[in-house]
């Protein structure tokens, strides 16, 4: 557990310059005991874990606050896509040496996204390891007891409704790493900055959560490509979907790499770090939940149809015929 | 979040074939969604993190099943002295392959645990890294509403008590790395064995929880050395301690390498691994939490006093001599 004692110690002290002042919760008690509480409310607690690894979910030149913007992002993202307001989070940090000029930088980006997300720091722990550093997030929601949004309960006759654009983190990476990408938008530095900005600073959809909460039947957030997000959300509620490919939103950027062929509709569907939300509504409800969306400042797009199947979602181009995914999405083994 | 999908991919099958038996609890709804739910049940959740790294706090060759259990234990030792029911954990694992030869026992030691310490698995994440294997669990316990023993609380008079013996983790690993405790303990095998396997295998005081939350004024778990965690309980309580070194539990074992000159009591007293609690009890309750602990089968042992001063607790030997500390205990940084 992070905890300053007597501040005798590196580790300690690193804690209280850097972390303490994140921790504003009561329940955190300034990070000076070995553990936190969460307050129970009569609300269930939604826990969700996620880890970035250096080399593996970003690049060891990456900026420190965007990093620490990710790790917390990227859990976010699941308690928007189970309609769960933060309440915070706890942080396993392992790193080579603890050096002021990274960590200066990496408290600072997390403790604005605190702020900025309501999801105070509550405790935790820091390691050495003589390996890549590693950012390891267990993030705490709070919903209304039962109501939590599933993967299963899609229905069929619900739309699939996907949130902002897709394909656009996968691009920026593809941009750092000098790939075919950045070659067919070498002439358009703003489309550029764009991409590299999803793929480095995720746009978690909280915003989303209480209308997600409201009106989905289930709901997942995209963190491993669309097609395989998909497949799990249908095969969690025994259903498939039909998804007309025309339909998945793309942002101008990725409009553009498509179209110079950098890239396929099928790398952009498969590939990770979307954070979106992925959602099945129920036709009735569908333009209660736009309208709800629309005031959270959060771009919806309907891109299919839950249908009652036990197969693999279906993706259909301009002409209906069937796209061939060589890949659903990103596994570490 | 751990939760298989399709089962397509390699990460979805090692979480279905090793984790998801361990997920008993329904909350984890069978690591088949992107969060977990913890019933609010109106109790205070207590969280608390640890992570162990290969090469930092065990070794490449620990056998997998005590690797998974110290894991799991060095946290539900938090919880022990918190005065917390175990309530279930999440798990983030980052491995270079996913080797079944290593995996297997890896989640039996871990489901052994599970149902030994009433823990169930309720979520996690799985990653690739190319550095050294690293384990990070947050854990969850209940406590009634405000009812968490703290770090703070301890006042002068208070009775120091520790739970079993120190210092015997610090010897096991000592031993392992053929240092001078293996020459003198050459000729006794079951004390080599006994130190082994308290490095190995912590034995958490959960059984003792219940004691510690109706009769302690503060406590702390003892994982980086007796005196450190001592000092980080009396700061954090606006208090010093005496301590009567000759009245330190130690094993036969400890003893014998002490006596044989192998190791100095200053060692033990600041080497960590110890996962015993350390707690403050009243004088006038010292009797009824002996007797607590004694049906629960923990032994306990008087070490010292609370004394109300700001100085750094004192260590004193037969003679009543102060004795120096060379370092208090552990710090990663």
């Amino acid at each position: 557990m992070i905890a300053p004692g007597t501040g005798s110690s590196g580790e300690d002290s690193l804690i209280a310059r850097y972390f303490r002042p994140l921790a504003t919760d009561p329940g955190a008690f300034d990070l000076g005991d070995d553990a936190a509480i969460l307050k129970a409310l009569g609300e269930d607690i939604v826990v969700t874990s996620d880890a970035i690894v250096e080399g593996v979910h970003f690049l060891p030149n990456d900026p420190p606050d965007t990093i620490a913007q990710k790790a917390l992002r990227v859990n976010l993202s699941d308690l928007a896509a189970k309609g769960a307001s933060p309440a915070g989070f706890v942080l396993t940090l392992a790193l080579r040496t603890a050096d002021d000029t990274w960590l200066a930088p990496f408290a600072r980006g997390l403790g604005a996204d605190c702020v900025g997300f309501g999801c105070p720091l509550l405790g935790g722990d820091t390691v050495s390891t003589p390996g890549p550093a590693m950012i390891s997030i267990t993030a705490f929601g709070r919903v209304a007891p039962g109501k939590m949004v599933h993967r299963s309960g899609a229905k069929p006759g619900d739309r699939i409704v996907v949130t902002g654009t897709i394909g656009d983190a996968a691009l920026g990476l593809d941009l750092l790493r000098g790939g075919r990408v950045a070659a067919a938008l070498a002439g358009d530095p703003a489309a550029r900055e764009m991409l590299v900005g999803r793929y480095l600073l995720p746009q978690p959809r909280n915003a989303l959560a209480r209308a997600v909460r409201d009106y989905a039947h289930a709901a997942i957030d995209v963190s491993d490509g669309l097609a395989g997000d998909l497949a799990k959300l249908c095969a969690a509620s025994g259903v498939s979907a039909v998804i007309d490919v025309p339909g998945i939103p793309l942002s101008a950027a990725a409009a553009a790499a498509l179209a110079a062929g950098a890239v396929g509709i099928e790398d952009l569907v498969s590939a990770g770090d979307d954070y979106e939300i992925l959602c099945a509504i129920p036709e009735e409800g569908f333009e209660r939940f736009a309208r709800a969306a629309d005031i959270a400042g959060v771009a919806v797009s309907s891109i299919g149809t839950v249908i009652a199947q036990a197969s693999p979602p279906r993706f259909l181009d301009a002409q209906g015929r069937d796209m061939p995914l060589p890949r659903l999405s990103y596994s570490h083994f």
